[in-house]
């Protein structure tokens, strides 16, 4: 059983190839809820919607959000009453909205009511946030104090310089059912390695990794971890990555993405683009596979995957 | 000022012939709020969504509720998620669900959000609940006990046979902002005149009168109070009327809606069809005028609107 830690678009991505090369029972999807919000009165779960729409072919590759095939009338009559627009919300995308949120108003927990989405929607891979609970990324900012992250995100497009992060309720939130599961079972699907997705560090994994029993139990397991670098030549394949590290201090290229996560991952997965580096992180004591990053393909992903999993094979 | 008290498709079809013939200072349309239910945690009015979109001339002449060039994607994928389907949805309708919802949840009064969204359409004429208070229709059944409205409406297309009626909070439910306003006003709008347009009189008309402001008001005022019968030829033009009256013993034809409006009603437009009961509801002591009451355009509406104010004011 490998757990793959995954944010928004470039995580799902490698998600996509993941479930090509692994079967249901080989691999379990942990996804970062630190971009959930209130919005309209609806819970919007970007990440976990984007890996689910990714999973089950329905997403937006050119949007990379959103559903395919997408029509906004519910945002053009949102426009004529004057409410708010700057989150856009497609009618179809809507219905995962309206359904999760009326369900965690039932009780449901999260985790369950994703479960269920991915069941109807024929994905067979287990999908799961990383918690149950309140976990809200907050964006600290140079000129605008603490700012919502979607309102950084989306409302400023990534716009306003960042100085640091807050993860709020990390502290307090307890693994999602399904996860707590996953790392406690006694059975042969012990947990055997994990796959960091090349979503953002900062912005996407951090939050999943500020949950403490996933940290302390990443301490604990001593499984190794792999990693594939979200940097290519320096700049973000898409999102606000490269900019976040130069604001935050920490490189421009993606050995700051391997300073960032440190003794954390031992393998990594670096574009072709990035050749050059490979030495460097070497001697650090990591393994390194030299490869496409870029997964302009399924197929790609798909070779990316299974580069992934034979690094994680090497590791132990 | 005359008041026009409306339910859904038949009170906003008069409606829309009144503002044609009304200016905005004066007429004022009162609208049902029994029929209003949370489902999949929005709260949807449907009279004063159909009386909006009628004047707004956004409404479905077709299927008499909800919008005209709708979409029906939320819907569709809300299957997909194997959520409820019994009450259909459209896209765009849906923004007045989502945005009257979330202003609700801010503490807006629903006259208020209703004030906003007509403006927002282009309605110069005051469309208002009757209260902002929870006022909720229940149908007493011979077979399955009580029934929330939508339930015995909707979801079971008003089979069940019905034995009675409950306006559930209505005794302690207050007019709404604007209507005791009206009610009110110590300057030259004071109402001359209440016009009950041709919606079901148990289902719709009776929620609005259950207000006990409203009905003391009526019956303190003395104005006159004018009605158009829902029924034509024993028949409803649009939804159960005439079923119901039959299941609670209330008579099969317009004699049996002056009968149920006894006193409250001084003058009664009645259709051709029906010329032959004038001579019964004069007797009553009423006026009568007997004219085409089914609202094939908007001609015909704006042609009842003006016999309704001219009955009125015979009746001053």
């Amino acid at each position: 059983m490998i757990l793959a830690l995954s944010g928004g678009v470039g995580g799902a991505r490698l998600c996509q190839g993941l479930i090509q090369v692994a079967r249901p029972d080989e691999l379990a999807i942990v996804v970062n809820v630190g971009d959930d919000f209130e919005h309209l009165g609806l819970t919007i779960c970007p990440d976990l919607d984007t890996v689910m729409y990714t999973l089950a072919g329905l997403h937006n590759p050119q949007l990379g959000w959103g559903r395919a095939d997408e029509t906004w009338h519910f945002m053009q009559m949102l426009a004529q009453l004057g409410s708010e627009t700057w989150f856009q919300l497609g009618d179809r995308d809507l219905a995962v909205h309206v359904e999760r949120s009326r369900s965690l108003a039932a009780g449901e927990p999260l985790s369950a009511i994703t479960a269920k989405f991915c069941e109807r929607l024929g994905i067979a891979h287990q999908v799961m946030p990383v918690t149950d609970q309140r976990l809200r990324t907050c964006v600290l900012t140079r000129d605008q104090g603490e700012l919502a992250f979607q309102d950084y995100f989306v409302r400023q497009k990534a716009g306003p310089v960042i100085t640091g992060l807050r993860f709020d309720g990390a502290e307090t939130a307890a693994l999602s059912g399904p996860l707590k599961q996953r790392l406690a079972s006694p059975l042969g699907e012990q947990v055997k390695g994990v796959i960091i997705c090349p979503s953002n560090p900062w912005l996407s994994v951090a939050p999943i990794l500020a949950v403490p029993e996933l940290s302390r139990w990443l301490q604990s397991a001593r499984i190794p971890v792999v990693a594939v670098s979200p940097i290519i030549g320096g700049q973000a394949v898409k999102g606000p990555a490269a900019k976040i590290m130069r604001e935050l201090g920490a490189g421009t290229d993606t050995l700051g993405i391997v300073a960032h996560y440190g003794d954390r991952v031992q393998g990594w997965m670096i574009d072709e683009t990035d050749a050059a580096l490979a030495g460097a992180i070497r001697d650090r004591g990591a393994h390194v596979a030299v490869t496409q990053t870029l997964m302009t393909t399924p197929e790609v992903a798909a070779a990316l995957a299974r580069t992934a999993i034979k690094l994680l094979d090497e590791l132990q």
